[in-house]
């Protein structure tokens, strides 16, 4: 435990998880560790690098707060989060796909009747949004809990706005009996990630451009199946390819339909043109 | 670049650093990422562990600030400090090894004459501390400016006391021309670091303790020499081989003699037992 240098530190680091009696803790550590050496033994890190990533991770600390959270931004443009969800939610074909969480959700969004209007006042061109949720043999899920959180026009969730405690463009609704939902909100539209903090300027020195292609967040939860943490994308969108956080799944892509101004499907009219979307979710059950 | 799988993410996110424009950037970060997944698929980690991740990281950014580096403490415990001294600087042996910073350092300590109290109303035994600094060759280092920590009886440093903004135990004194430095101080202790935020709760999981030997911190600066961040460690503490931090070397272990009350090396005279502590230290050439 004197004298540790590069080739011996490792096992030294590991050897001091002797009494850890958390096997799990343990393993997680263990492979934690020897990556991370690998990793700086691998580029041989200098003082300076080493220093650049104190600060760097100390200006990810920072930036987040109960509003923003750049360390989940953090791992989704290195594509841990991806990984992590793939890894989590193996699922039969015929489930509708998850992605990445995210780090606009938000806990304790109002709660709407079926047909309102969540956008409370985003901007944004009105869309319906439409469809219903099932079991993989087709069983209707009413009553899942269907959490519902988007960007406005300008490409800003409400949280990103300072100063303004509304919840606009998220809530949360209950499906029918019958497992159909239907509710009004915003046209979808692609947006950067937050870019004006540390993660914006990693990938900016990395040459990547922080957009995602336009899409509606969901997380359902009912009884008996898994919760899934979905996206929808909108079909045509030039960030599909691209997406900064690599959530995109061909399945997860719909058609907001246009529609020129006249009757909606609400029963009433619009003066401006609006959209349509249908989706339908398929849960896994429960394992 | 979509339906990205736990197979497929890592090369998609590595394809999306062609246009970096910095090679070195490009060749950590490839680094990086690779082990960062290797880690996730190794261990398979789960959703719950992942926001664990998520949750302690934001936990060491919101503990860090001006005063606290809980970033640094983690580098530290997790042994990836003394990694990236070892890797940094490897040098002739008759040079005086380096090892880790540490997260106690501060900019602008106050400067000090020879023979001054570094104290400075630090609680502990007094200590008058002498030695040189010379070159490889025996050449004498006048001029040298030698930033001088330590924690006090308690086992804090100055900045761990809220509200207290004098520098206590630091600071800044410059070799004379012959090389030779003397200054008095208060004894080193044994100290826990900092265990009361997430890398305190990260060790006790692990079932480790927090403490390190007790040390005298030194950073030494001298032009045409590389600058030798080290400490020097007290022969005979309990914890010289279980270092929280890794750090010990067995050249950088010193006897602090204890003498009874008397005439002090200053030419006072103490009522109460003291310390001397002779220590010399041999700086590498620039490169
Ligand atoms: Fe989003
Ligand atoms: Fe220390």
């Amino acid at each position: 435990m004197r004298n540790l240098n590069e080739d011996t530190i490792t096992q030294a680091v590991l050897a001091r998880h002797a009494n850890a009696t958390d096997a799990r803790l343990k393993t997680v550590m263990t492979s934690l560790v020897q990556h991370l050496h690998e990793f700086a033994r691998e580029v041989k890190l200098t003082e300076e690098e080493w220093v650049a990533g104190i600060e760097f991770l100390t200006a990810v600390g920072h930036i987040t707060d109960d509003k923003r959270q750049e360390f989940i931004l953090l791992s989704d443009t290195l594509g841990l989060s991806t990984l992590v969800t793939a890894m989590n939610h193996r699922k039969p074909d015929a489930c509708t796909e998850a992605t990445v969480f995210g780090p606009f959700f938000v806990e304790g969004a109002p709660g709407y009747e079926l047909g309102d209007d969540i956008a409370n006042g985003a901007k944004g061109d009105p869309c319906f949004v439409r469809g219903t949720v099932r079991g993989v043999d087709g069983t209707p899920i009413g009553g899942a809990v269907m959490e519902v959180w988007q960007a406005d026009a300008e490409g800003f969730y409400d949280v990103q706005y300072a100063g303004d405690e509304a919840h606009r463009g998220r809530g949360r609704i209950i499906s029918a009996p019958d497992g159909s939902f239907h509710f009004r909100s915003i046209l979808a539209e692609a947006y950067p990630i937050p870019h004006d903090g540390p993660v914006g300027r990693m990938l900016s020195a990395l040459g990547r451009h922080p957009w995602r292609p336009a899409h509606l967040h969901f997380m359902i939860k009912a009884e008996g199946y898994e919760t899934l943490v979905t996206h929808v994308f909108r079909d045509g969108d030039q960030y599909l390819d691209s997406d900064a956080v690599f959530g995109v799944r061909s399945s997860l892509i719909a058609q907001w339909v246009r529609h020129e101004p006249g009757p909606t499907p609400d029963g009433g009219a619009s003066s401006q043109p609006f959209y349509t979307l249908d989706f339908d979710f398929v849960l896994n059950p429960a394992a």
